[in-house]
């Protein structure tokens, strides 16, 4: 009698072990990165509920997340260099690998095949497969006049057609790269983009990459559905301008918002956000705000923008009406009010508040916070809605 | 020893039963309609794989579908009226019943806690609790000049700030119906749209809520961010237009495709694809195609938009490029190529196949087939992205 029991006992304790991951759908969860403790914890946005906590992912300051086609997994890029897949229905890390020394973003491919990695140290991008994290390609960025560095790489987006888009901080280069064939990456070289490339985006319907520059105004704009006709500046005043101001933090190009044919960004280190006219993309107004935009964030209907600011002002928030340009609301929610997440249908935004260790939930019809979440210092925001959408 | 091993093996059998759900990701997961046979099948997008039959749906000719906002469940709205509640990890109906004489179609509400139905006989919207189909409002149409029976009503869609949109076939009117307080919806009736409005869509970003008319030529708009200015009547000639025209089956409305600025419509009787630009609503190119289109959908990033065509058309399939409004491929996939789903991303399309049984898979980049998967007589194809969208 002992051997059988023994036996079932065992099976039972398999699928005892199985039954702590959840059986449910994924569409409504999310993670919110921990910079400090270098954890993360998963999100229930229906019950508003955290569901688990996940430590021992590295160093999380700068960190970003993408997630795999089916929602489960997601890819998490630390500032170390470190590549984690998380299980979010088991609350485990699948694998975590340091792929690098220094890595600034990542992204997955179209078909979710594929995830890639933007690195300064090593300069350059790494490709894994998304199933176990086995390198694909590594794709080498141009070498420094020293001969020994590489160029750092920034910007790095999922573009249509199974192509990644980076830009060379060092050399001042956009590359798109095809890996249509995975094992032979097909590269196209744009040199002369403008100085120092620091950071890009790329519009929702995966047509403009947009690299913002460091080392001069205006901004590069590479038409994807035309790459023969090469990258051109745009918005030739962006950045710095005529009158040179000191800047606290180079706004996050990724937190431009986009209502209608209008984009809203944030200006550099003015107390402004730009309203640009995306057919000619001619500047039509600048909004006054309360301090330098970091992130500038658009409902997903277009009808609010939603604005957090560089210190000393990152404790206030402003919401903007698209149509009036007009600010709706003003408030404080707290000091390191670090990044905004809106539900895929809007109806609410999720709000870092690293300084309250807190994600507050605002209903965006009312502006009024509805719900709050423990959180330790948390800064970034992901929801699972991500992975049906180009470039996040 | 007999009573603590039956008590394993009852524990055991539990937990046998709950393993048969799957524990996955549902962001790659979607349904396909099987008219005739009143069943659907469980698709995996990523392993193109069938993963559930479910049977015992009622009659599903025309029938669509509205996922909860977690994509576990899907809400499925049957001709017959019925609405049924699909859990799609399980592949189990969790909750089905007959609300409704002949009901035409549904929505979920953007914060996913209420389905709608709009029904023909009896006139009007019932709305229930997504979560267990218990009854939340009843709001019947306007009655007719007999006094004994309601409008039909048609083209229910959800809209932004937890409202529904509808329209009334026999009285010419569209409805905004306000479920902020679910206990006491707030109606806003706007009468002399134009005369039977037999279909209609919102916008992806939730703004123009746009009626077709069987009655009439033109098309009514309603700017639902400016409700007050009340509807208008948009492309007077849209219709039959000046010269009349047998028409076989009129158009599906929701099949508008929107690539940047321009929409893409299906002419009503001709053979032809409208350009429209959204700005002023003024059209700037017909597209001459194969016949009378019936689903107009645009590759997710606006690059391409595929056409399927009314009997006795409906064997062919073509794409068009939006930028040069040229046909770049004409197919014929099999008799009764009904419907078209793009993955969120539009690496792929999913076109189901009437008289073939089957569906197949195309490569949006190639445009050619990669797989096929098997159906009986399917229709409608809904992918769980759609949990995240507004008006889908």
């Amino acid at each position: 009698m002992i051997r059988p029991l023994l036996v079932l006992l065992l099976f039972l304790s398999s699928l005892t072990a199985a039954a702590e991951c959840l059986t449910r759908g994924t569409g409504d969860l999310g993670i919110v990165i921990e910079r400090a403790s270098g954890s993360i914890k998963v999100l229930d946005t229906t019950r508003h509920e955290v569901l688990f906590h996940i430590e021992e992912l590295g160093d999380l300051s700068h960190a970003s997340a993408v997630y795999s086609r089916d929602g489960r997994y997601a890819f998490i890029f630390g500032r170390d260099g470190g590549l984690s897949k998380v299980d979010i229905l088991c609350g485990t890390i699948v694998k975590r690998l340091v792929q690098g020394g220094n890595s600034i973003g990542g992204a997955i491919s179209q078909d979710g095949s594929l995830v890639a990695v933007s690195n300064y140290e090593p300069g350059g991008v790494k490709i894994f497969s998304s199933e176990d994290l086995s390198p694909v390609a590594e794709i080498p960025a141009t070498p420094l006049e020293d001969g020994e560095k590489r160029s750092k790489t920034v910007g790095l987006v999922d573009a249509p057609g199974q192509r990644f888009a980076v830009s060379l901080y060092d050399t001042g280069e956009s590359w798109v790269i095809d890996m249509q064939d995975p094992k032979a990456p097909a590269i196209r070289r744009f040199t002369d983009i403008g100085r120092l490339p620091y950071d890009a985006l790329i519009t929702p319907d995966g047509r403009y990459y947009i690299t913002g520059l460091f080392g001069q105004d205006g901004l590069s704009l590479l038409d994807l559905w035309y790459p023969e006709k090469g990258p051109r500046l745009i918005l030739e005043n962006y950045g710095k301008g005529e009158e040179k101001l000191p800047v606290y933090k180079m706004p996050h190009l990724e937190g431009w918002a986009i209502a209608g044919h209008r984009a809203f960004l944030p200006a550099v280190g003015r107390h402004e956000v730009l309203v640009v006219d995306m057919s000619d993309w001619s500047q039509v107004a600048r909004i006054p705000v309360h301090g330098q935009p970091v992130f500038v964030m658009a409902r997903p209907d277009g009808r609010q923008v939603w604005v957090n600011y560089a210190f000393p002002d990152n404790d206030t928030i402003q919401v903007i009406d698209t149509e009036s340009m007009q600010i709706v609301k003003t408030f404080q929610p707290g000091k390191g009010a670090l990044h905004m997440e809106f539900t895929p249908r809007g109806e609410e935004v999720w709000i870092s508040i690293r300084d309250k260790d807190e994600i507050q939930v605002y209903d965006t019809r009312t502006l009024e916070q509805t719900h709050s979440l423990p959180a330790e210092k948390p800064s970034g925001i992901f929801f699972t809605s991500r992975a049906h959408q180009t470039g996040l």
